[in-house]
């Protein structure tokens, strides 16, 4: 064997990325960035909406002469402990108490909630396994489920969020195949990519079916917070000491550019993510932990909370009234009560995969529905988002998607298809779910 | 099946972490911060000769109106260009320029070098693959491999870096066993815990051999940079376009706290570290890289680094001078020419892990060898860190080991043994072999 070999890798990877190759979209997605483009695509939070004057001083604070040895310098793997308890605070908006068992010494912080969902991921998850998840499901946690070479079982969702009979018959597929679902992944509340809220009679109904089963429950709660009409449903883990994994983030309570997020997990799980996290990061930033500790201690955040949810109650507003008042007929969408995104249904025979470039072309971007299948189904759907771009450019994305549409159904009307290369969508079923992969779809692999 | 048993997850872990506890001398450790104890175990840098009053101000303006709605978004997983940039100009003081193919382009950002190690293992290891390391090895990537399943081969040093007959021994040894090493993983310069800095005339003989056996080079180089006697010798990486990844990180050169590292990788896996990288933390800290980027553009970096050289070179001679001063006949010790740490061989007989409670009860703290080798040896040797207690503390450290290790010999003369339960130390080999790992343990299981 010679040197020259080692120009090609290809024989060195690991199993888990001989196939894991960049997404055909993500090229496309370096043109949303121009100005030209309206992008419904991203996820960015608006963080112009924090007092970034408050904020500046607070960070040159905590890195100068007075705090600068500390917070610039290692720190445990769990995570500080000032921060640790923050967190606890603001788990308790949520229900997530000391009544409820909750204590910042099981909580681990990471770097965002995507670190804790790959941690939870690498101590449950052996290559095979199976996860259950909602269809649609988070793109980030689809990409750490494919990393871990695990199989995701879709269970689908309709306006209340995931459908329990859907939860029960999804487990009883596994089971029969026999295998057994190592947890379900889920985001009740203001989901993504979906814009729905798990209600209050199905949550009970939800964990009762996890509790009957012995299924272990990954609630992901990036947006529990962000409800806009009122308060926010208390969370799953609220409602159970056991058998129930928290994840949250500081991304859309604060900022996403620190990195910052957790997880809240049973004693025993706790111990085996902190060392799991030392592998992969030794510790998280101890200057971004002391930033977020602060400004949760000495800043108005409840209020800033506040801020972030009117802006994007205004953002939503302009989004679905766009929507009702130039889509054209047969298209459909949800209608978020928090969050940042809403789910759309092209009309019969419409791919949103295939429709993006010439979205692109007409200068909006969203991101296709394919993306939050782990079997690559949902051509049908797409997602928009209203957290980032103000009313005005929502309302002329939508005036640009609505076009798009339109002149894919002609075009399908000519010739019988959208355009070349379509195929047929998949439309809600008539119980009014998303999908039904978890029937069509026993284990899929994972393309 | 019913959810009380979701209070026991036993059987639901992913194999990967059943065997995973947390250290059994974590808990000694907890006590190391306590200031009547002398830590001469941690590797922590020595923050405060930074300038941190210009520091804190470059960080609040980071974070203020004028660049915080893009420091506190969202980036993308490869690691922000500017940063990348930088990042090339720093590797080039190691050789490391576009003469040999380096380019911002094939940069990926990483939390810290720990999670360029965990990416590196993720895109290359199954379970069951060899991967060799000096023998001793850097704890924290034998925790990446320990995670990834891997089974470590460690090849032997001496005073001049790994030896290149033990490599190629190593290499007959697991191609004897029917397998084939994933790649060596390497710390040439100022070796973490060894001390010793591979030779030049070594550096060709190793990459010579690992071109001869198609062999991949991780070569890992936090304190490349922090030579205290000249120039650094010019990186594995320098000599070789191919073949070679290259480790570096900013925790050495300016803080921890911030916690980027990065990866440079031939295109092709450079790719697959993205994806890879995207899938476990989405993107690195956009606060964390702009911070580093603005202070590695705007600030006297070289002149800090000259700096830190002068701290850690006056008190590694403390260390060595209060060594030579102070400890019994038959110990041993490596005089390192830059780093933080010297590795230190316990007289005949003493065991370094039975030996801690003892010395941490006098009021000094170091690593037993054992944590630095795969299979649990090395307990003959320990590493001791200089880089953060001033010098006056390393002497009076040095004191309390000396009188530690000479009552351990006393019991040992007494009783035979240094100390109930102490097992018989492993010696340097004739050749001044650190150890014979790679004979005596072609492929050992991770414990």
């Amino acid at each position: 064997m010679t040197g020259t070999t080692l120009d090609d890798y290809t024989d060195r990877y690991a199993q888990r990325v001989r196939g894991m190759t960049a997404s055909e979209i993500r090229a496309l997605f370096a043109v949303t960035s121009r100005p030209e483009v309206v992008s419904l695509a991203g996820g960015a939070p608006f963080v112009s909406a924090l007092p970034l004057d408050a904020v500046g001083e607070m960070l040159g604070q905590l890195g100068g002469p007075l705090h600068g040895a500390t917070t610039l310098q290692y720190s445990g793997g769990q995570g500080d402990l000032a921060l640790r308890e923050r967190i606890c605070e603001v788990m308790s908006l949520s229900g997530i108490d000391a009544s409820n068992g909750a204590s910042p010494d099981d909580v681990v912080v990471t770097v965002g909630g995507q670190q804790a969902l790959d941690l939870i991921s690498r101590v449950f998850l052996d290559p095979g396994d199976v996860v259950l998840a909602e269809g649609p499901s988070y793109v980030g946690a689809l990409g750490v489920f494919r990393a871990a070479q695990a199989d995701v079982v879709h269970v689908p969702m309709d306006d209340d969020g995931m459908i329990p009979a859907a939860l029960a018959e999804a487990l009883a597929t596994v089971a029969r195949a026999g295998k057994r679902a190592k947890f379900l992944y889920t985001v009740p509340a203001y989901h993504n990519p979906g814009g729905v809220t798990l209600s209050e009679s199905r949550r009970d109904e939800i964990l009762a079916i996890a509790e009957q089963s012995g299924l272990l429950v990954v609630e992901d709660d990036p947006y529990g917070l962000l409800g806009f009409d009122g308060e926010p449903l208390p969370a799953l883990r609220s409602r159970r000491r056991d058998g129930v994994l928290y994840v949250g983030t500081f991304s859309k309570t604060f900022a996403p550019g620190l990195r910052v997020g957790w997880v809240l997990a049973p004693h025993a799980v706790r111990e085996k993510l902190v060392i799991a996290s030392e592998a992969q990061i030794l510790c998280p930033s101890m200057f971004a932990q002391t930033a977020i500790a602060t400004y949760f201690t000495t800043m108005p955040w409840r209020e800033q909370i506040k801020t972030f949810r009117e802006v994007y109650r205004e953002r939503r507003d302009a989004l679905l009234s766009a929507l009702t008042d130039m889509m054209p007929a047969g298209t459909r969408w949800t209608r978020p009560e928090g969050g940042f995104y809403v789910w759309l249904t092209l009309p019969e025979g419409l791919h949103s995969k295939e429709m993006l470039p010439r979205a692109i072309a007409a200068r909006v971007a969203y991101v296709p529905g394919t993306g939050f299948y782990a079997d690559g189904s949902g051509g049908s759907h797409l997602r928009l988002s209203y957290c980032f771009p103000p009313p005005e450019r929502i309302h002329e994305g939508v005036r640009r998607l609505a076009a798009v549409i339109g002149e894919e159904m002609k075009m399908r009307a000519v010739f019988g298809t959208a355009a070349p290369g379509t195929s047929p969508g998949v439309s809600w079923t008539p119980a009014g779910t998303f999908n039904s992969a978890a029937s069509n779809h026993p284990a899929p692999g994972l393309e």
